[in-house]
């Protein structure tokens, strides 16, 4: 089997854990990362010794690396024409730009969360619907609260059918390291609808969504609670069946010592996971509690890394490497470990 | 006119809010407060030149305080032969081993949320239940949460009636100021339903609710979200007409600069409020949103005085002051300043 | 007696403590405001009912402010007409274009911290160096921790001599209210010496001075400790006794509760001081300590209010309204209630 | 060569990480670890695997283990007859407590900074001291600031010699998912002089220390800015040299990117380091600034790992296993990857 080439353009929070997760399945062949400055994630992969290529955007800023003591193995464009596909995790906007220079070279590509909609041909969720990002040349990932939210409310839908939800996000408003954002002692409300929703609608436009988002002054991962309306009624426990068979969803209990999002970045620096992170969602086992015939709920989105194990669906989607949705995430999993 | 008598027992962040409360209905008389050691609140009253007489709940204590320069006019004891009504503030718990004292010298009490619901004839919100507290001995406030959050689902049920509610709750962990209590970049999942949720019910025991608690490290105010289940649909527009003549209840717009509960305590400073509080909790318009006929929006609650008002209604229910609950509530409004 | 008449353009954290704090001067009188836009400051005037009148700084943003319910007096050149002095407490760098206005008018002027020094004919502070600026048309403050921390060092230079000085800021990165700036989970390092230190050897050319800054994620006031070499030994008694009798300098106690930064904003708010402000800085009297010959210790900066009392002592020195030092501040500190 | 059998009794922050660094020195074995409860680390050990034994220390919680699935090989005294010294990373005043235990047995331990200086025969330091734990039955690691400080002062103490210093420590409050501990939106000020400057003079008593601590709402490291008084004269590149060629010390720089505690923490996540842990401590070359002739700088102490080589280089000198103290170091540096 010939392994499809892949870079990953941007290497900040995201880019960094694509390239990561990239080089862990075996079905596929990392070629390189591009960046276009001095950051402190080029300076740590220096400092481990280079164990992917690096491709400078900016050709100016070479020297500017090498400066630095960071070897650069040729520009963009060279890294452009060694691979089959490219996941962009550039800073909001960039990837638009991007995208004309991926069409130069006839490449697919992944666009995370941030860029517009208008970026890709189909706006994507491994789970929800893989089968829309087959052979498509521009796909879109969800953001990050969306792609765990998702996760939820599809492993439900697909169990009772889900007719509507209404979420409220209790966001971390920078992620650990971030200098360039933050908020002291106070919470920020957000204009409703929240754009969670909304893209929730996209993927899953035969459920009605809504929510109110607030942000909070902490860096381990958003909490989001679920008011959700199922089409038949649905007990805790096959909830809890439902969810503890999604090999990206996470049951844990409070009487555990699983008390906020905080115990679960501790828990996945504790199991020696790369960078501390996890893969998965977590869903509370005590805050599920009915309202009504509705169900109400609480998860946790460990924001930096959520979204890896979708864009990896998603380069099976767009190669055609799997045709089938379950087949797809399942080897993704495989190779990520998870259960 | 003989004005009804009041002690305030426990001068901590309730108390000091209760007994300014007190001072400021025309139609009662604040003979003192009662507290136990020298705490920062009474330096500042001394500081202030004792506005109010201070009582000593612990007689071995009084030497205590006198060392601190803080004059103490007499004991608990002396300060309950003079009164008619206490509000009690102290630390949850102390209440229930007051009522005794209370007792014993024929008084009515009113205690505040954190004692249990068995130390009272009646748990109490002055817009809610005020005909339950007439003439009632011992009557019990509801939590700061809860307070705020039945001002406004009360008020929607009146207007439309009210089926079930599923709430939020962003918890401001501590009140600024705090040294012995706190959360650092965390945020903490209680288990569900939240006690609110239940309180609310005992309050409006035709109303279904449940919700879930999150705490989060900030200390200017609660934010909870609601999904409400109205008994006929109700638009925005309605919605914002209910809340704008509530004279408790303040509609904010992020469009003005009201971003978050930090805005609510900044403007409540600058308006110049006393200690800088609010009374009434706000309503953020640009939050409410339908979902499918429920209704989602989020409130405010300045944490430190949302509880005054009510309680001030509570000693006009007990005291039989006035047997109409908006002429009531409309007198206690009018004298703490309110629309 | 004809008082001078004083504007205070800019009506943000500073600028309305600052019309607040010459409201309060009985030998000023404060003719209005000036600022651009409807901010919560000014819907907060609004509701109190306009107790200073507003000028509009921009006539274009005059129907934006009408619209909003807030009545406009007229014009900057309206308000600029009518006065003697400007407090200029606008954003850093808008000072240094108002001041062709102001020379225009033949107006003296104040500026705050946040303007470059060449704004002003001289970098004044109320105790260390009042004769300065006397009669002078420009004064420029020194900024909120400087303010302070000069406020410590000139009294004990004005005691036994002070040589060097190395301080550690722990800066607060925001005030309460804000959203424009903030820091979650980071402390963030600045590179030294931190300009503090710099402006305090401007305004006292004999004390060698450095330090280093580090910002916070809190809001309630800045911490700085100080390695003081003074000329000759002083005690600690000797040091408490200095700063006892210091009218803006307030000793406390962690052993009276006074446990950090949080504890002073709340003593300030129970005091029932107007926005629950403090104008005095504080010196825990636990943390000084001897280092060798030199002397450590910790002192709290109020950062919104501290720079209020030099403000007034600048309008009197620049107007010359009283020429001796002492007299001046012993004015400012009678009217600002301060021991 | 037979390798020195080790145990860890305790597996919480510390004891997690000494585990981890005993199984990285290739000349000792980690026979196991020791502790009482299904904590969030024992949970993640058995979704791990179980790579290190188990045994309990409290005989009647095995079943509680078992039940929560985690595999528990036997109790304290099982693991205690098999070793030949013991890592003691209890909470505070249990090692104590345990000391009895480990003499009966006739075992070395080293205990960690929260106990009391009584509980062993000598106060360690790997760089300082390293001479005076030869063959101790009992040693005592001084706490995670200390060692971190003691670090830069010793390494400028054997270059030009240390007459005195003055610390300001700026502590995080707690770890990453810590929940028992917190502080909101508050510093916090000690009573001067902190045990970290006396606990300086007891391990490098030629030196004169003294400090103030202030507690910060944070979790990733604390920040220490040092006024140090040399005997003689050392320049800025000197210093910056002398920290460069330490294997325990990074010399970091703002320009680069390292803004503060998290720009480290996240480093060491970005490095791919076990938990995101950083050994080393780092100065901040932009904070190295003149004060007369002291010198002044500040450095960053990562509390979660920082005593872990210290601890390795103390079971070197109980057991003997190197007599030169450079040689000793040296060995435990090579295995912990240190430059």
């Amino acid at each position: 089997m010939i392994k499809p080439k892949v870079a990953v353009v941007g290497y900040g929070t995201i880019g960094q854990r694509l390239a990561d997760g990239v080089a862990r399945q075996k079905d596929m062949e990392l070629v390189g990362i591009a960046d276009v400055a001095p950051t402190l994630a080029l300076r740590a992969l220096k400092e481990k010794g280079m164990p992917y290529d690096l491709y400078c955007a900016i050709p100016d800023n070479i020297s500017l690396l090498e400066k630095a003591g960071i070897p650069v193995t040729g520009t963009l464009d060279d890294l452009l024409k060694k691979v089959d596909i490219v996941l962009d995790a550039t800073s909001a906007g960039i990837g638009q730009k991007n995208k004309e220079t991926y069409e130069k070279y006839g490449l697919k590509a992944i666009f995370q969360g941030g860029e517009k909609n208008e970026v890709a041909d189909v706006f994507f969720h491994g789970y929800a619907n893989y089968e829309k990002g087959l052979g498509k040349q521009f796909l879109k990932l969800t953001s990050c609260n969306t792609t765990g939210l998702i996760r939820a409310v599809d492993c439900l839908d697909r169990a009772v059918g889900m007719e509507k939800v209404a979420i409220t996000i209790i966001r971390r408003v920078a992620d650990p390291g971030d200098y360039h954002r933050g908020l002291t002692n106070a919470l920020q409300v957000d204009k409703a609808p929240s754009h969670q929703a909304l893209d929730l609608m996209t993927i899953m436009p035969h459920v009605n969504a809504t929510g109110i988002l607030v942000h909070t002054p902490v860096t381990h991962g958003h909490i989001i609670t679920l008011v959700a309306t199922p089409k038949k009624k649905i007990t805790k426990e096959e909830i809890l069946a439902q969810f503890n068979k999604h090999p990206r969803i996470r049951v844990v209990r409070l009487a555990d010592g699983f008390l906020g999002n905080a115990s679960l970045f501790k828990y996945a620096r504790d199991l020696g996971n790369p960078r501390g992170d996890m893969y998965e969602i977590a869903v509370w086992e005590e805050t599920i509690v009915p309202s009504g015939n509705d169900i109400m709920f609480a998860i946790n989105i460990p924001q930096e890394a959520v979204v890896i194990p979708e864009t990896m669906d998603a380069i099976r989607a767009s190669l055609e490497m799997q045709k089938d949705r379950l087949g797809a995430v399942g080897i993704t999993n495989k190779y990520l470990g998870m259960k």
